[in-house]
């Protein structure tokens, strides 16, 4: 039966009884985090022996002649450059490979166009006192992060299956100062869902007020899948060839979950136009990028066809982790009317709506149990969820047996704030 | 005889001789380049090694317990941020270390300042239209495009064998859009000059107009001396603490010239006040630097005293190609009056002055006789050296036998061109 056909003296008891559940697994005293999309070490296991691909003895010759343990090559050996082409479903030209960083691309990216026109003898993004960006929500904070830090007024715009709400964007791009979108089109951050070929082409058909509007394209989970038959999306560069918009997207993936985080090799694409501003800065920013750990990468994988049979095994050790966290929701929620959530078939997130208004209580109960997760909130610009229901769940770095606690807690927190809530 | 005190007879069958010495070079079909500080493969053979410390048996567990294999400290490992700090001669708590590139740490301060105050309450860099940056010269191109790519206009401040013109910084920065200076205290780029103490104090005791003026210490060659005795400069952060001056300074540095040119890792400097505003930018921008690569050099050098002994083994390799460039200028030049220079005890070049108006010439001619130069005027903002007299001549990357080859040819261009000129 749903808490909301309980009667008050049932609610009174069953408030009753959780608090008893959460005294109980509070005086277990566990120490648990599902808080950040962060590789187990298992995963990361599957990756130690690149470290052995360069050696004392090694010839770290690039296919070009470029002697990589020396200067120079800013955009990336040819040999990376072109497995992450595959990646990105681009042609090497329109690729540069940079550091260990997708999102340190993102930002510098932005922050490029903060001071520099990307559309020549338009003015730079900083000179527009009410720059706006849109904002697809729930997403990701660490892309909120980067235009609220540059100032920007974030716009949320809401997701459903398919996406982001595409007739709301269509109608806030008449606004002249709405310069970009952040964009996670394959099993976005946090709500795993995958962006329909019918968004994909609406947003390569956007016809912005800002001639310099740009669509942030991070492609972060597009080889990532759980599933053998993973999500496909439409390639946003195809279809805005289509329509005549090859300038806005800019897209963007790194190894950060394949190898290493923070030992992996970022890339980002762009159209000859938009790459042409974006490497104007690179030049004076840099000498190069790290042609070792390109190296290191190509060679391990050989090429993309290695990557991808190298994700296969990531989903064998992730795929057990949603399962626990899917069956517990299922089995331990679902009967109460408490929660909504999807089944991701990629991506590293698990998307939660608690009942409205106990996000907030139910993150902090946890919290008080040993259980660490993304804030509430943080899924939304500046930490509003105006439904204070939404919670992103990362279910990959614990060990199964921790994720299972972790979920027993999460459960019960998450019906005793509703009954608390309800009770009140 | 210097060529200036040659009869017209004399300096025309000089000028006959050279032509033909000229021709007979230029038949030799040469290809050498002493045009950037790049280290030769033989420095590069003494870090190999270093490769084989991270393998895939190796536990890459930090000091604090971090897994330096996934995600996370964005301001660096403790370990190598003791290191770097003694290279920096600060406190590990005023470190940051980053990614392959001080360069890339320069560019991203300045960025971070265009956009955010460094002070509180004042306005960013970016809205001062008229903002304006001290460049010491000759200089090092790469800083001076970091300003130009920024808008600022650059002001040149002479250098002599003690640094800057100090009489002439004290009067700029009385002017409150002059934001800052850049400062290669030792073994500068190109001239291969240590500031003198008195310089140093006196930059630390500078009291700018504007309270958001930041000198840019770039302490590239810190370590990187020629001789035993190397040149020893005042500790900038030592020197402006006793001043009040605190915020000042930002210093960089890196290991691009000790272990191999992008795989190094960078490390920057500054006060808590600076490192606040930076370290704000920092954690929007990313979740990370390589920490593997952190690792990876820690355990190289196992300290800093390590790093120290690993510097005596580039002296090997470098003294004697420094050897050869000065004793054909000695030998080749000094003669005829047409060449000064100087002895650098340590650093990346040597920087030479031929006859005022012919270094555009003597570089022109180097590359039509295969001998590829940095750019006559790179040393200066906008590339415009009044004098067109210096050149920066890099002599680590050939080998002896072809720096050689490339210092012959050098010298009979510097000469064909002061008489070229004198016979005009």
């Amino acid at each position: 039966m749903q808490y909301k056909d309980y009667s008050p003296e049932q609610l009174s008891a069953e408030l009753e009884a959780l608090r008893q559940d959460f005294e109980n697994i509070k005086a277990k005293g566990l120490k648990l985090n599902m808080a950040r999309g962060v590789p187990s070490p298992d995963q990361l296991e599957l990756s130690v022996s690149m470290l052995d691909i360069l050696h004392g003895e090694t010839d770290c010759t690039a296919e070009d002649g470029t002697d990589c343990r020396n200067y120079g090559v800013m955009d990336g050996i040819p040999e990376c450059k072109r497995m992450m082409a595959s990646m990105l479903g681009v042609s090497p030209e329109m690729v540069m490979t940079g550091g260990n960083s997708s999102l340190n691309m993102m930002f510098d990216t932005i922050s490029c166009f903060m001071t520099k026109p990307v559309v020549a003898g338009m003015p730079a993004w900083g000179l527009i006192p009410d720059r706006k960006f849109l904002c697809p929500v729930p997403g990701y904070d660490r892309h909120f992060g980067v235009t609220e830090y540059f100032d920007f007024e974030m716009i949320p715009v809401p997701m459903d299956e398919n996406g982001p709400d595409m007739d709301m964007v269509e109608e806030l791009v008449k606004d002249p100062s709405v310069k970009g979108m952040w964009c996670v089109p394959k099993y976005s951050n946090p709500s795993g869902i995958s962006y329909s070929d019918e968004v994909v082409r609406r947003i390569a058909a956007l016809q912005p007020a800002a001639k310099d509007f740009r669509v942030m394209w991070d492609n972060a989970y597009c080889i990532h899948d759980l599933v053998e038959d993973g999500d496909q999306i439409l390639n946003i560069f195809e279809e805005c060839e289509k329509t005549g918009n090859i300038d806005l997207p800019i897209a963007f993936c790194s190894t950060s979950k394949i190898t290493f985080p923070g030992s992996g090799v970022a890339a980002m694409a762009a159209s000859e136009n938009n790459m042409k501003v974006i490497k104007n800065k690179y030049k004076y920013q840099t000498i190069g990028y790290d042609k070792l750990n390109m190296l290191r990468h190509v060679r391990f994988f050989g090429n993309y066809e290695g990557m991808m049979e190298h994700m296969r095994k990531h989903a064998q050790v992730l795929a057990p982790r949603f399962e626990i966290v899917l069956n517990k929701l299922a089995g331990q929620l679902e009967e109460y009317g408490v929660v909504r959530y999807n089944r991701p078939r990629g991506g590293y997130f698990v998307c939660v709506d608690v009942m409205d208004g106990t996000a907030k209580r139910v993150v902090e109960l946890c919290k008080e149990a040993g259980v660490n997760l993304t804030g509430a909130g943080a899924t939304y610009p500046y930490g509003v969820d105006p439904h204070d229901s939404n919670i992103r769940i990362a279910p990959s770095f614990p060990s199964l047996e921790n994720l299972s606690s972790a979920m027993d807690v999460f459960c019960i927190c998450a019906r005793l704030a509703a009954v608390e809530k309800l009770t009140a």
